[in-house]
């Protein structure tokens, strides 16, 4: 077992490899691939499709100075079985262990951290530029984008660019008609008719033969003849989209083919300007069951393997937040016919499937396309609905600029739905959605939410749908815990106290709520009563009831799932300070000035003291500094007055 | 004078003009824009090229239920003065006058407060979803875009949506040739192609003829005619690019002839599913000088008209921050050899003809692709280079999320320069840079630099390229000052203090200590001795410097042209909580949580309090209150305590 694959420290080894060689070791990776998804949720489908193209790159490549970006980023998997980390392969997805991303720490061989798509083609060719700068154009620069990635904005002003630049390059778009959910929109089809159009070198020539004996009549026959070879190339070499452009295309070609693909790349590898060479392949290659349902081999729960190819799957039987946002969704929906829903690409991930299927004219899957999904929600708010975008705090970062103008600006009702807020675990830094408090806050208009349990995510979704401004509601990808109480309703700007105490004060924005109650519990023991506020929004602040807290009681910690700089906690600090109150007994709980690396969420958590037994230990070290300390305080007092 | 346009109140009064008659409004309009920009500086070259476009669509649509969204937004003019704005129009750009850009609170023809590229396409979608959804399918859906703002992704992702969605939807192409300035990339080559390759509609028919008399042989005889038929449509039909991608092309036509535009609009409001109408105009028309120095005219500075046609421009002496930056760019770039520097098409605003010119190499203008330079500079830096992205503030929204993932994440040292980080003045609220200080404070690895003055600025940049992480620097519109003084070498992460004093403390981070040190002056007459402090660095805050000043001085005031979420005031306060130092007395001053209108950038500082009078009359009344309540203070230190 493994018999190649454990010999290989770097794609140097591949270079006596002969291509039956190669389809051997793609062969045991492919094994690799299926043990460790029974084991642990992974990105399995994708990379089982890109195994025999990461070979047939690397041995017509030298990675070590050519450059070569895996777009996204999940697909990165085979790459690392042959450059140095096979043997380190089952960490993978598990702290300390490999990321399951590209990593530039792990190896010389992972350029860029990535995990939001798109960006590949922009990256490799500023890679280029900065080698031909340097007298260094002999490096190849290659980009390896899905075409689930391809129609997002970032990669079409790559390649405007690009055909502008004549820059040298080669990027692989590797079809395998899915995005995570099947794709959408107009470039789709275009792939979907070149693929029925396979690229003839023999017909092609046939043509041209015919056309030149073409009898020619009148007088634009100058005219007429430019004219066909134009002609000629648009509807028969196939591609002109993208020759028009001003790329040159070769394929489609078989992606699963080791002989095609090298024979390819040999050739492409010597020709100037931009190429794009579209590969065909299929999600799941190689294991029957990943190949006929790719939406659910994209990041499968643990399964079974009985016999060869049998799968049970390890369903999980705790209700997610996502869960509890879709049903929500689908409620609304079916009571309010001016709501909508979108999504850019993530159906599957905010398990909107449902509401796909049950209400399909208003519900929108825009492609990863995250800038036009909100912008195209806010001229629906114009118009007079009530869309509900439901897309992951991290991706909707690329649409900020239209959070910005379509949305805040325009003062347009639009629900923004934030899945993935917080940590989200094995995915890693560019999964975590670690600054949206930040950056919704900061937007005039813009009401900041997030629910303290699963009783409050549809209350919130409600009221946002009804509040005549955009409204954020963020939750992490977690099991929705309920806290029993009798859950208050959801008024504009308006906390939950959902603990009374008067030695100290947590305040709680969003889902680390149970933990704070917890902790309270925990301290009831030592004798603190700990004041729990559901904070609920983070704009406009409930500042009564908060600075109530901040004044009445001897520490207050804030505690919520996100960037420290300028969160939660920041914007009780900006409330102490406009209203005069002190708040140097204001602790912040949360997400410091680092990127968090990927592990289980609880491991994380634990790490920043975000967890029961962290609240219990800051709460027991403020309450005991504050004892020794009140003495002194008087003092203290006196002297920041000046 | 402006006989008919001084009785058009509404687009409706129009109905019964002939083509001859729109003529003589067009120049009648023409008119009313050339003596506006003698006045004043506004938007001017685009507007002249898109009258008799504006008169066409509103003679051949209503827009009062059909929508119409004008991309970016700057060519608005013609509209207001055909929408009941025409006796107001010369308020234009003032502070309670007409807004530059579409304003739906001065018309129900602005549907959207625009000012950002590439949106037009994206939210007429969604208008048109909207009215779909609500049973008025029968409202048209119009979006005109020029070609700088085309090639922005949001554009292509729209378009790639509309043909998935084979919606109804007449997209404008406005081709003048120019972005702001000359366009870059390979669409513009495309279009360039096109406007050589006029669609000649009798041509076709003879094409069609010829080839159905073409002798067809061999086996493949069925596939090639089939073959023939696309060639055909992508040679001679010409658009194959958009008509590859789903949309029906028409064009390219004359965009200054009002029979031909109304007749094609007549025609292309008949066509289902998505149609791009190319439409050639000329940025300028009608007046010779424009016409011929379209980047100088876009927004040109008042001129005085001699004659028919002549000009003298009225050159402003004062240097600006722009101009300081600039020529710290060039001289950078002529020392290092490793430094480039990007523009996302704002060449002319930034003042970068003069590296563009010298340094060609090292120059790059990646059209209206923000997120694709920020992304092509980071590839760059992986590199070995040291990138400089110049772009203004508010326009580096775009690329958001990748200064997370391609910048911050990697820790790759990329100098970003943001130009119009303050308020922009009469651009209004689209243009003014809110936001940057809270939006790059929040990533890790990110340093926030601002200048006090013009000394900082070059230093900044020197210190910013050789800082082995990213760094952003922000600087408004306006005249760079300079405060005499010795000029403290920047060090990271420390401030500089401009002043000593005891009485209380302004701490201001950016260009407005120019007004500090004056209030300061001017305080001194009161007796109070205020210490003035330069920030510098947002992050990393030079907390010894700062604390001192908080623990020090009865009052302290934090000083930021920037929105107060989140901002440089947080970060102060946020510093004092983590010390446990009381900050109740520090009162930021800087622009709250509101969308500031257009205006002179003094008049809206005034308004704020952050020109040197309000900085004096905060800290007297500061400095009042401190005295009358310090015997209070104890009291309330010790309730706060609890």
């Amino acid at each position: 077992m493994d018999r190649l694959l454990s010999q290989i420290e770097s794609p140097l080894d591949l270079s006596d490899f002969s291509n039956d060689k190669l389809d051997e070791l793609a062969a045991e990776m492919r094994e690799v691939l299926c043990n460790l998804v029974s084991k642990r949720t992974a990105h399995f489908a994708s990379n089982l499709g890109v195994i025999e193209l990461c070979l047939a790159l690397h041995t017509e490549f030298d990675f070590r100075t050519d450059r070569l970006i895996w777009d996204t980023g999940h697909q990165i998997y085979p790459q690392k079985l042959i450059t140095g980390r096979y043997h380190e392969f089952p960490t993978i997805r598990t702290r300390g262990g490999l990321m399951g991303y590209p990593n530039p720490q792990e190896s010389e061989y992972d350029l860029f951290m990535t995990g939001h798509a798109g960006c590949s083609v922009a990256t490799v060719m500023g890679l280029h530029a900065g080698d031909e700068l340097q007298g260094e154009s002999q490096r190849q620069a290659v980009a390896v984008i899905g075409d689930g990635a391809f129609p997002s904005g970032i990669v079409f002003e790559a390649f405007n660019n690009a055909a502008g630049m004549r820059s040298k390059l080669l990027v692989v778009l590797n079809d395998n008609e899915m995005s995570i959910c099947p794709r959408v929109g107009g470039l789709a089809s275009y792939l979907d008719r070149l693929r029925m159009n396979p690229y003839y070198r023999g017909f092609k020539d046939e043509v041209s033969r015919i056309i030149k004996n073409v009898p020619v009549i009148g007088d634009q026959a100058e005219r007429f003849v430019w004219q066909m070879k134009e002609a000629i190339k648009a509807g028969v070499h196939g591609g002109m989209l993208f020759e028009e452009l001003g790329f040159k295309y070769f394929g489609p070609i078989d992606g699963h083919n080791i002989r095609t693909l090298r024979k390819t790349l040999k050739k492409v590898k010597q020709v100037d300007g931009p190429v794009l060479l579209h590969v065909l392949t299929e999600k799941g290659h190689g294991f029957q069951p990943a190949a006929e349902d790719p939406v659910f081999f994209h990041t499968p729960a643990p399964f079974e393997r009985e016999e060869e190819n049998v799968v049970a799957i390890k369903k999980s039987k705790s209700r997610a937040y996502t869960n509890v946002a879709s049903s929500a969704i689908l409620e609304h929906l079916e009571r309010n016919d001016k709501a909508t829903v979108l999504t850019a690409a993530m159906c599957q991930g905010n398990n909107l499937e449902v509401v796909r299927d049950t209400i399909p004219k208003r519900f929108f899957d825009t492609g990863i396309c995250e800038s036009f999904a909100v912008a195209f929600a806010a001229g629906q708010a114009k118009a007079g609905m009530r869309p509900i975008v439901a897309i992951y705090s991290t991706f909707l970062q690329r649409s900020y600029d239209q959070i910005f103008q379509e949305v805040a600006l325009q003062n347009l009702p639009v629900t923004f739905m934030l899945d993935r807020a917080g940590l989200t675990g094995p995915d890693g830094p560019t999964h975590h959605g670690m600054f949206d408090i930040g950056y919704m806050r900061v937007f005039p208009n813009m009401v900041v939410m997030a629910p303290g349990d699963a009783f409050d995510l549809p209350l919130m979704l409600e009221f946002a749908q009804q509040h005549p401004a955009p409204v954020s509601i963020r939750y992490p990808k977690t099991t929705a815990e309920e806290i029993a109480r009798d859950v208050r309703p959801v008024q504009f700007g308006k906390s939950e106290i959902v603990r009374e105490g008067k030695d100290g004060t947590i305040i709680a924005f969003g889902t680390l709520l149970p933990n704070a109650v917890a902790a309270a519990k925990e301290l009831e023991a030592d004798g603190l009563k700990i004041r729990v506020i559901n904070a609920r929004f983070a704009k406009p602040l409930d500042r009564e009831t908060i600075l109530d807290a901040v004044s009445q009681t001897p520490f207050v910690i804030t505690v919520e799932e996100g960037a420290l700089n300028g969160g939660f906690g920041s914007a009780v600090l900006e409330a102490a300070a406009d209203a005069g109150v002190a708040a140097s007994h204001v602790k912040r709980l949360g997400v410091p000035d680092q990127f968090i690396e990927h592990g289980d969420r609880a491991e994380l958590l634990a790490d920043l003291n975000l967890d029961m037994a962290g609240l219990v230990k800051t709460c027991r070290e403020l309450a005991s500094a504050e004892a020794s300390a009140s003495d002194q305080q008087q003092l203290t007092g006196r002297a920041n007055a000046g």
